[in-house]
C-alpha cells in the first residue's frame, strides 16, 4: 500500500481537525471506568477469570450488544504484533499500558471515535473521542455506550459511591474528560505557565499529550477533571467546558498580540521551522512537534499557507515511535525513527 | 535595474568561483604597498599634499599610463554616496579603512581583478585579485601594474632595505599575498584550531575574511604571509604556496571523513541549513555564513545539487551590510539589514 494510502486510512475521526475552536482545540475525549461485579478488578484477577471476562464480553459483542455503534472488530492484543501495539496508543484508541501488558482487548468503531478496552486497569474503559471542543458530545456518545453495556452485564456499583473502579482516584462517575489544546501564544507570549497554574487551582488536572506522567511536546497540553467523586457527570463537564472555553480565549488573544507586536520575528520563527521539516533528514520527535506547533501556529495566523492545518494532528500521532514503526512496517531503532520521522515529515510537508 | 542584473553585475572575477582547487580556495590576492618619493606617507601629508598625489596619479592615468590594464575610471572616495563605498570594501577592491576615511581613490580595472587605491595608509597600494588558488598569478599581475607605476613615478625606496612603507610591518617587498580558504571539514571534524595553530609557526598569518582584526565568518580563513622584509617575492609566494596546498589537502581529506563515518549526521546538517536559509524572513551576516558554509560542503560532496557553488562567493559579498545597502539602494538601519539579506538569500537560493 503506498504510503498517501496508509496515512489516509490511518486518520481517526478525532484526527480530521475540523472539530469545534479548531484553531485552539485538538480533540475532546471522555472515558468510563467499569467494572464487571463478578470478578476481582484485573489485577487481582487471575488468568482464566481474565480469559473469562474477554470472553464474556467478546461473545456479547458477536450476538449484537454493540451493534448500533457499529464496532466491527474485536482486536485482542496479544494478536497484533508488538510493534503495531503502539501505534494503537498513539492514536490514542489504547493506553501504553495496554499496549505494554499484552494481554487484554480492544472494541473499536469504524471512524474510531468509540473504543473499550477490556482488561486495562478496569475490566472496561469505554472511551469516546471527538475532534475540536466536544465534551458535552463525547459524553453523550460515551454514555450511550455505557448504556449498552449496562444492559449486558451488572457492573461493580455501590449506591453510597457510585461505580467502583481499581484506582479509588476514579471511583463514583468513573469519568476522565480530558481535551487537548495546542497552546502555543501562551507560550511563546510567557504566559503559559500563569494560566496553566491558575486552572490547575480550581478542579482541573493538566498534562502532556499522552496523558499521566506525559511530557507536554509541541504545546499540546491535555486538560481534564481531578475530581470523579460527589459530582453529576453533566455538572464535571460543564465546569471543565468552562475552564477550558476560558484558555482558548486567552490563547486567541495571545495570538492576536504576538502577531500584533513583532509580526515579523515571528514570521522568521515559522518560516524556519518550515524550512527544516521540509528539509531534516534526521529528526526527533521533541524537535518534530516543536516545529511543527510553529508551522500550525504559522497557518492559524495566515503568516504561511497551502498547508493543510491537520498536519499537527497527523505528526502528533504518525510521528510517534509506535506508530512509525507501522507506516514502515519494521522495528526500528531509535535512530531509525528519527529518519524514518524525517522522511515521514517531509512528504507531509511537501503537500 | 531588476535585482538579477544588478547581482550580475556585481560579479567580480574573483567571484566567479572558478579558478584552480575551488572547491577550497576561493580567492587569491596580492598587495604591493608602494608610496611617492616626493610626498611624506598619507598619515602625515597636509590636504593639499594628499591632493597633489591623487591629481598626479588621475592624471599619469588619465594620459595613458595603466592603457594596457583596461582600467577604465577613477572612483574618488568623496564622490561615492557613504552608504555605496562600503559595497566597494565588501567586494575587496578598497579597504574599510579607506572607506570609513573618506577621501583617496581607486582605480579599478574592468573584470575587477586589478585595483589601486590611491592614499590609503600608502599613497599607492597596488592589488591583484584571482579565483582559486592562483598566487603566483597574482603576483605576476600585480608585479605587471608595479612596473607601468614604477615607469611613471619616483618610488620611495632605499637599496638596505627596499620598499618604504608607512607601517614598518610592510617594509622590503611591501608585499602581502593572501588566499581565502574555506574550511568546514576541518572545523566540523574539530581539527581546524590544530592546522590552523600549527601554519602559524612558519611565517603564515590567519584571519577573518577582512583581514586584520576581523573575525572568521562561514568558516573562510585568509591565510597570509607575514614577512615583508629580507625576501624575495618569489621565495614568499611560494612558501605560502607550500603551505596553502597542505591546508587544502588536509580539507579535502577531512571531508572525505566527515561524508564516510556519519554521513546522515552531516546531510541533515547540510539541508536543514538550506531550509533555514531557503526560509528565514530575518537573519544575521554571521548566521547566513554559518549556514551557507554548510550548504556549499553539501554541494562540494554531492549531499545536494541544483544550486550553483558561487552561493558561497555570493554571500561572501552581498550578504555584507555595505552590498545591501547598495542593493536595496538605502540606508538600512542593523535589523532592516537581517531583514533584506534574508529577502536577498531567498531569491539566491531558489535558483
Amino acid at each position: 500500500m503506498s504510503l498517501d494510502n496508509i496515512l489516509k486510512q490511518s486518520l481517526s475521526r478525532w484526527m480530521t481537525g475540523d472539530g469545534p475552536n479548531n484553531s485552539v482545540a485538538i480533540s475532546s475525549r471522555v472515558r468510563l471506568a467499569r467494572n464487571l461485579a463478578e470478578y476481582p478488578f484485573p489485577g487481582r484477577a487471575s488468568p482464566s477469570q481474565l480469559e473469562e471476562v474477554e470472553q464474556k464480553v467478546r461473545r456479547w459483542w458477536n450476538t449484537g450488544g454493540l451493534e448500533s455503534l457499529g464496532i466491527t472488530d474485536y482486536i485482542s492484543i496479544k494478536d497484533i504484533p508488538e510493534n503495531e501495539r503502539l501505534a494503537l496508543a498513539d492514536k490514542h484508541l489504547i493506553s501504553p499500558k495496554l499496549a505494554r501488558q499484552g494481554y487484554g482487548g480492544v472494541l473499536v468503531n469504524k471512524d474510531e471515535s468509540v473504543s473499550v478496552m477490556v482488561n486495562e486497569e478496569d475490566h472496561l474503559r469505554i472511551q469516546s473521542l471527538m475532534s475540536g471542543s466536544q465534551l458535552r458530545e463525547a459524553w453523550n456518545l460515551a454514555s450511550q455506550v455505557d448504556d449498552l453495556f449496562d444492559a449486558g452485564f451488572c457492573y461493580a456499583w455501590s449506591s453510597q459511591t457510585g461505580y467502583l473502579t481499581c484506582c479509588p482516584t476514579n471511583v463514583g462517575t468513573g469519568m476522565r474528560a480530558s481535551i487537548m489544546l495546542h497552546l502555543p501564544g501562551l507560550a511563546f507570549s510567557g504566559q503559559l505557565a500563569l494560566v496553566l497554574g491558575t486552572i490547575s487551582k480550581v478542579g482541573v488536572m493538566v498534562r502532556g499529550m499522552f496523558g499521566e506522567g506525559s511530557e507536554a511536546q509541541g504545546n499540546v497540553y491535555q486538560i481534564s477533571n481531578q475530581i470523579t467523586l460527589g459530582q453529576r457527570e453533566e455538572d464535571i463537564i460543564e465546569a471543565l467546558n468552562r475552564v477550558t472555553d476560558q484558555v482558548i480565549c486567552q490563547e486567541l488573544d495571545a495570538r492576536q498580540k504576538l502577531a500584533g507586536t513583532d509580526n515579523l520575528a515571528l514570521s522568521d520563527r515559522v518560516w524556519r521551522a518550515y524550512g527544516i521539516l521540509a528539509n531534516a533528514r534526521v529528526i526527533t520527535s521533541t524537535e518534530a512537534m516543536e516545529y511543527v506547533s510553529l508551522l500550525r501556529l504559522g497557518l492559524d495566523l495566515n503568516i504561511l499557507e497551502g498547508l493543510n492545518p491537520r498536519i499537527l494532528q497527523e505528526l502528533l500521532v504518525f510521528a510517534q515511535p509506535g506508530y512509525l514503526q507501522k507506516i514502515y512496517n519494521q522495528v526500528l531503532s531509535p535512530r531509525q525513527r528519527d529518519v524514518k520521522r524525517a522522511e515521514l515529515i517531509r512528504e507531509l510537508v511537501k503537500k
